[in-house]
C-alpha cells in the first residue's frame, strides 16, 4: 500500500498571484503535498499556446508562506505544466489542478482558456488533471462557497483516477454555498461569441480596434454545462484531446468514391 | 442560381509575409475572390489564443500585387479571422482556408497550431473551414506538389460544405508531387512530444530554459494521420470543436451514485 501523500501539481492562466489560485493551493495542501509553477503575470485567453521562440524564465517565489514548493514562469500555462512535469516536479505527479480560474469555461470558451490548456496538457502527459472556474471575472470573487466541492472532487480523481486522454472541465456558479444544488455532469453547451469590435484612434492618431462580445448560447439541452450552471449546479463536463470528428469519416470517405 | 464568385477568407500563423500564405493566396484567386487578414509577425504555437486586454492593429497591405485585399494585424490568428467576419469582410465568406502552415500541425499539434485555431475559429462562425500544412517547417519550403491537391479540398469543401461544427485539417508530406498516393481520410493519432528542457544561463547571469523536444506517436493505427503522412499520403482529418468526451459521461455519473 502506498502511503506517501499524493503529489499535486497546481497551476493557473491568472498568475500565480490570483486569489483563485490560492485558494486553491490552500485547498490541495489539505489533501496532498504541493507543487505551483504558474505565470507570473495574467495569461487569460492565452488557450494551448505554447512559447517556441523565446527563453522561458522561472523565479522560486513566496507568495503567502507554506510548505509548498512555487515558482512563477514567464511562458503560458501549458509551458508551466511542460516545465512542471519535466523539469521541477520531484515525480509525476498524482494529480494536476487548474485554477481557480477568475470567469467561465464553460461552453465553447474552453477552446480559449488557458486554465483548460494546462489541465489538458496534463492529461496529454497521462496525468489525471482537472480545471476550475468560478463564474466571477473579478479579482475580489468569492471562491469559499466552492470549496468542498473542489476538495471532493479533486478526491474523487485521486482515488478512481480518470478514463486516458480526458480530464475535467469543472465551473462553479456565482451563488452562495446554500444555493449550490450539487455536482452535473454535463456536455459542453453549443455556444459562441457573438463580437462586437470597437474602432478607436490613439493620441497619436492610429486606429486600433478592441475584441470583446457577448456570449450567446444556441444549446436548448438540459444537459449542457450551461444549463447546469444557470441552475445553480457546478458542472463536470470530461473533456478529450482527440478532436477527430469521427462521425464525419464515412462522409468525407464518400466524396472521393463518388 | 448564384453566380457570383465564392468569397475565400484566407488565414495563417506564419505572417502575412510567409511563403505558405503567399501560396495559398495564388491558388485560392483561382477559385474565388480573395481577402486575406493574416498576423503581421509569426505566431506559430499560438494556439486558440485571443487577444483580451490589448488594442489590435490592422494595417492594409500590398505584398506581391493582385486584386485580393489583404491586411496585416497585430492579433493572433483567432483574432484575425474575428476581425475578418465581424469587420473587414464585406459578406460572410464562403470559404475559409488557413496556411500553408510551413510545417506539421498532425496528430496532437493540432492543439498548439495557430493554424487549426483559425480554421476552427472559422467553423465556429458557420464557415468551412480548412487548414493546410505542410511537413517542412523551413522558410525556403516548397509548397508545389501539393498545389492540384489543395484546389482540389478546397473546391471539394466550396462544393459540398462540411458539417456542423466540422472544419479540415489537411496535412502534405514532404514529397514530390509524383510520389503522393492520393488523400487519406484519417483520425487524429495519439502522439504527443516527450520535452527535453534546457537550461541556459544569459550574458547577465540569468537561468534560462529552452522548450523543444522530439514528437513521438504512440498510436500504431494505419487509419491516423501519421500513419497517412508516412506512406505518402495527404492526410485529410475532420475536426470538431465539441470536447466533450461523451464516452465518459456515464462514469462520471457512476461515482456520486455510488
Amino acid at each position: 500500500m502506498n502511503t506517501e501523500r499524493p503529489l499535486i501539481l497546481v497551476v493557473n492562466d491568472d498568475g500565480v498571484r490570483a486569489p483563485g489560485i490560492r485558494t486553491l493551493i490552500r485547498l490541495m495542501k489539505t489533501i496532498g503535498d504541493v507543487i505551483v509553477v504558474a505565470p507570473n503575470s495574467p495569461q487569460s485567453g492565452m488557450s494551448h499556446a505554447i512559447t517556441l521562440e523565446a527563453p522561458l524564465y522561472l523565479d522560486e517565489v513566496t507568495v503567502d508562506g507554506g510548505t509548498q514548493i512555487e515558482y512563477a514562469c514567464s511562458g503560458t500555462p501549458a509551458d508551466c505544466v511542460k516545465l512542471a512535469v519535466n523539469k521541477l516536479a520531484p515525480r509525476k505527479p498524482d494529480l494536476c489542478v487548474s485554477g481557480i480560474n477568475h470567469g467561465s469555461n464553460s461552453s465553447t470558451n474552453v477552446l480559449y482558456s488557458g486554465t483548460m490548456a494546462a489541465a489538458i496538457e496534463g492529461a496529454i502527459k497521462g496525468i489525471p488533471s482537472i480545471g476550475f472556474s468560478l463564474l466571477d471575472h473579478t479579482h475580489e470573487a468569492d471562491f469559499s462557497q466552492s470549496e468542498d466541492f473542489v476538495i471532493k472532487i479533486a478526491k474523487q480523481v485521486l482515488e478512481n483516477g480518470l478514463p486516458k486522454s480526458v480530464c475535467l472541465n469543472v465551473n462553479i456558479p456565482k451563488v452562495s454555498k446554500e444555493e449550490i444544488k450539487g455536482i452535473k455532469i454535463c456536455r459542453q453547451a453549443d455556444g459562441m461569441w457573438q463580437e462586437d469590435i470597437q474602432k478607436r484612434v490613439s493620441p497619436l492618431g492610429r486606429v486600433y480596434y478592441w475584441l470583446y462580445g457577448t456570449f450567446k448560447n444556441h444549446d436548448k439541452g438540459a444537459d449542457t454545462d450551461i444549463w447546469a450552471l444557470e441552475n445553480n449546479y457546478i458542472s463536470v463536463v470530461p473533456v478529450q484531446f482527440d478532436l477527430t470528428a469521427h462521425h464525419s469519416i464515412q462522409l468525407l470517405k464518400s466524396w472521393n468514391n463518388g
